[in-house]
């Protein structure tokens, strides 16, 4: 029978730009991650909340919080009703929707932590994705400057919960009201009228967030006439002359001998702006609280230098970095860096109810402190496969299926390899593309015996991969013949010898 | 200075339609169910994968598996290239889709759990939301019965794990081959020309997924001519006669004393098909295979009155139900009903790859089995809040931040009173709303003798709920005075009080 061919549009098997999977211990590394950081969120007196994906496009604004990516954008779409909903891009515009439509019904302050991922519609690159974790912790409803203090210290604690050491990371601690009066005292900024000199706050603001990457000298070149980069093009610069820039790079470079120090120079720098007072004072009792609670500067510092998300909050900023160095792609050793930050915002709720709700919180890249831990060598360790119990009798799954049933109930990781199993080499391929401790084997001569085999993959795979070892292996055979009723605690020890 | 009115336009804090929040408990009894399930899963060798929410709607294919739903869409968008995208509406088709991409590079079989929201653009009602989620376990790669009768087992084994008991629920079994066999016992069903009699099977299938809902004289009016309905409207019938029907009536009422002789009543109905005697022969080794496994027809049941799903799956099919009473909204007792199902289906990766790869798999709904140990009573205790160490003297917020980081680091939630602390009632207030079950308080005369008070806040909600305790409160005061170098211990014994 002649058969009509027709062309077959077969659609691809890949994901869409810019998304990835995970994989295992990708997956699992993760979960234990972000379980023992809200086991410290929790203990700090912080509730779970956990929000839809989905809002609409009016509830989540049109603003993304890092300054760096202006024109980031959002998956939205139209819903059936024609209204825009979109998937979230922070959890902070979330919970602002949230603390404004349940602010009757919650605690006052509000201190919540959530989790999950967040989607940016932006140009994809490497190692740039387009969904990725966040898990955040904020208070809100309160002015204090002790709930500040307290998510510093939250921070600190979380980073050595997952496995970070004292001496590799440092909470570096800012803040945009001493900016502010900084600006005022450099004539850039006038709070009788908000509006004037806007142009140039907004470039000092650009500059001083690049600090990072071109240096206290290209910042100083912005800060004034402008700058040109390598490749010839020009970047207008704030105008400022020498004396306003000096003050704006004494503010990046205020750092002193110690935490005193450095609030004394700021103090100098601010002159009689109340905004900078204002922020001076905060730092210092921030100060203090953590050195009430023990937290010395090789934890938490006051370090004007971190600029980052200046433009975005409006009091007190913070960064966590990891301080111990990595190798890039070129083997060149460099700072691992910032892996969480946060800061003081007091509009959360204002765009929805028109009250002005003081805000603080911190966001940890959850995505960015696995590949930390993983750079350290804390995780990221092969995965560990179940015990196959291998099939050499087609006719005897029940036998087999019994065996993995008491292994589970032991709670070792088990399975029947369930492949075509005419093969006995493939079955064991498989064992070894899973990771498999132990292979457990029984042909109808063991079975006779009332015997199994069990063999020691890990101890074969070494032993295969270093001849030199003849004499461990007769000691500890990789292969050994046990009685069928001593399965359970035989494979057991196998495994803890494995291990040990 | 007379102020220019413009009308602001608010957002409304609101989540979109069929969306909704979660809080405290609801997130965190929620993990820990995940967690347990998850445990199941990896013990029975699967491994994790996550993928993205987002899939290209030419990987996700345009059906859902859920016949009862045949219009269910998907929330999709277009990318600046132009091309589609969508929220992923199960876990079935992302693993399709990872299974083609990388079935080069995975073991197979490929064992993979998965767990976390999906997206289904459907109106939302009562109770019914556009974001739930499911927890995946699926074999990719093998047509072993064998396969089937582990997530049987699995599925057993994760209920009790996650707190349902013995005994109320039941795991039912069926097989959409056997189906196949009958139909063509009946005639509907020709192997030779599979597309005659399409439209009487496809109304046969919707008759008898409607078991639940028609009874079985509804469901057989359907084979037949047809059925009026309460608002008398008409459903066309398939026009078996009346032993043809008799034929689908006895497939669905199969079900026999025990599991061999439902299997022979089923071999009966199936006559000489040879999908039915494949159909049968497989529902037999699974039964087998489950014997040896020791799980009992109390846990395990060959019941082909279970036909959920049969339009969606090749092979076996299967699915957990609860078996004890709950009341609805009027206070009528009914079972609680289905929270997993699964079954065989062969055709995974065939519209990537064009080959057919075996593939068997569970879905358990989270969130409705949630809601079914809620219902039992087994979680939705209410939360349990921090320590509160109020403010009684807002210059020494050190000396509070102190109290709690040495609570803390005891491993005791706590927080400082980071609200107003003028009025103290306010305090107290937070702590109540906030289920904190100890309160402690150091004013300056407390401070000048080296001591605190701690209230036992569970306590004097008692006492102050029921006088008669007046005895009971002088043995166990609802406040003490301790001395402050005993604050932890004692705390540590105030909460070991309440909860015992």
């Amino acid at each position: 029978m002649a058969k009509k061919k027709t062309k077959v549009n077969r659609p691809k098997a890949i994901q869409p730009r810019g998304f990835r999977d995970y994989f295992g211990v990708e997956v699992t590394e993760r979960a234990e991650m972000l379980s023992a950081i809200t086991e410290v969120y929790h203990r700090y007196g912080f509730d779970a909340l956990e929000t839809s994906a989905v809002e609409t496009v009016e509830a989540l604004g049109s603003f993304l919080p890092d300054v760096d990516r202006p024109n980031a954008g959002v998956f939205a779409w139209q819903d059936e009703d024609e209204a825009w909903m979109a998937l979230r891009y922070d959890m902070t515009a979330p919970l602002a929707r949230v603390y404004a439509q349940y602010r009757n019904d919650l605690p006052t302050p509000y201190r919540r932590y959530t989790v999950g991922p967040v989607w940016r519609n932006e140009k994809p690159g490497p190692g740039r994705f387009r969904q990725f974790y966040q898990c955040d912790a904020d208070t809100v409803g309160t002015a204090s400057m002790a709930a500040d203090a307290e998510i510093c210290a939250m921070l600190a604690d979380t980073l050595e919960a997952v496995g970070i050491d004292r001496g590799d990371y440092i909470v570096r601690l800012n803040s945009r009201e001493v900016l502010n009066g900084v600006m005022e005292a450099a004539g850039v900024l006038n709070p009788d009228d908000p509006d004037a000199h806007a142009e140039e706050r907004g470039i000092v603001m650009r500059a001083i967030d690049k600090l990072d990457r071109l240096g206290p000298g290209g910042v100083r070149a912005l800060l004034g006439a402008g700058r040109k980069d390598e490749s010839g093009d020009f970047t207008d610069g704030a105008g400022l002359s020498d004396a306003q820039a000096d003050l704006v790079m004494g503010f990046m470079e205020a750092r002193g001998a110690d935490a005193a120090a450095t609030i004394a120079a700021l103090r100098g720098l601010v002159g009689g702006s109340a905004s900078g007072a204002r922020g001076v004072d905060g730092l210092e009792e921030i100060a203090a609280l953590l050195d009430a609670q023990g937290y010395g500067p090789d934890r938490i510092l006051v370090d004007p230098s971190v600029v980052r998300g200046l433009g975005y909050y409006t009091g007190p900023v913070y960064e966590a970095e990891l301080t111990f160095e990595i190798e890039d792609e070129k083997g060149r050793k460099q700072q691992f860096g910032s892996v969480a930050g946060g800061g003081r915002y007091d509009d959360l709720v204002k765009r929805f109810t028109g009250q002005e709700v003081p805000a603080t919180g911190v966001s940890i890249g959850v995505d960015r402190l696995l590949a930390a831990l993983r750079a350290k060598g804390r995780i990221g360790g092969t995965s560990v496969g179940p015990v196959v119990v291998t099939v050499m009798d087609r006719d005897r799954m029940g036998d087999y299926q019994a065996m993995v049933a008491e292994l589970r109930n032991a709670g070792i990781r088990a399975e029947v390899y369930l492949g075509n199993p005419k093969n006995f080499g493939n079955q064991l391929k498989y064992a070894d593309a899973r990771g498999c401790p132990v292979a457990v084997i029984e042909g109808s001569d063991e079975k006779a015996r009332g015997v199994v085999q069990i063999k020691d993959l890990a101890l074969g795979a070494r032993l295969a991969a270093d001849m030199e070892t003849h004499e461990d292996w007769k000691a500890q055979p990789a292969q050994m013949e046990i009685a069928r009723s001593d399965l359970v605690a035989q494979v057991q020890a196998m495994i803890a010898r494995a291990e040990g």
